[in-house]
């Protein structure tokens, strides 16, 4: 077990619903040395790739956005979520369908902020149906620039978003994927 | 003049309504260096002040949150905005006003992640009325903690957020105040 894994097992809890709660380090509170572990990892696993921005989406993916554009010392770019009525400015713009509100949500990138020589490391913290991480790459296509790689935290290996990024030829790496929960047992299998 | 105040001259625009514009390095596009300038200016000035947590508001303020956690080794907690039905936690909730989008939003801390013996630097990328960080010190205060300093990149030093919250006794930090902005001339003083 790698230590994302025993920190999911150690602090983490299964909720109703297929729930994996982990915001007492991941997405509430954030346990900065297990951030850094991650950004860490990441380093690693996409070790010669060149890599000229992060690309996450706000919030959760800030705080590992920012420790890993830390090691690369490349820029940070968060897409926003909602409406773009206040701004004035030319956008990419995609179509997330998110399975916890139960409806459509547009995500937008400033077109300023990503650009067609960018090589692009897009990271987040949960990887299940990758209807986020689709969208992300989608506004990466529209700029004309290259996604390197997909890093994500946790990935929820019974949803299928991770097996088709895959499918579709994309460099995922997740630290650590959950194939699965016993809500009654309180037991989580890792792949 | 200091580095942020550099940069707001070199990168920052101004928009009508008394908006400054510093999206293309703190809060959508994210400057690494700009960033750890910011943590490490932030610990030059909260110098001696025992620190347990970091407190901010998602998005834009995590970036500097988990910098500055980074520094000091301690937790970052992120107030989360808006309905708070999905989550049976118990929670701190405070209310702020948002001048933006002209209505009152709720921010929450689940109750685990905020205690009464928590020394807390709150901060965020922009202070302008105070609404959010006010809402942030109140729910430091309804655990019972302490608030040890409040860190701002920006402050806006026409609105009185800054100033009310100095007159209430608290340790405030802006690395820069904008006392004046001329959209038509395009000239930004800093106090």
């Amino acid at each position: 077990m790698n230590f994302l894994e025993e920190k999911i097992l150690a602090d983490g809890s299964i909720k109703q619903g297929n729930i994996l709660k982990v915001d007492n380090f991941l997405n509430h509170q954030i346990n900065i040395d297990i951030m850094r572990q991650i950004a860490y990892e990441f380093k690693r696993r996409f070790k010669g790739k060149e890599v000229t921005k992060i690309l996450t989406i706000e919030a959760s993916g800030i705080a590992i956005a920012v420790l890993l554009a830390d090691l690369y010392d490349v820029p940070v770019v968060f897409a926003k979520k909602g409406e773009t009525a206040n701004s004035t400015d030319d956008k990419y713009i995609s179509q997330a369908y998110s399975f916890t509100h139960k409806k459509m949500n547009s995500i937008f990138v400033s077109k300023p902020y990503m650009l067609a020589d960018d090589k692009v490391l897009i990271v987040d913290d949960f990887l299940a149906d990758g209807q986020a991480m689709s969208a992300l790459i989608d506004i990466v296509h529209q700029a004309g620039g290259t996604v390197v790689g997909c890093g994500v935290a946790i990935e929820k290996g019974v949803q299928d978003g991770g097996r088709r990024l895959r499918e579709q030829g994309y460099h995922v790496e997740s630290i650590a994927i959950v194939d699965e929960m016993d809500y009654e047992k309180g037991t989580i299998r890792f792949r």
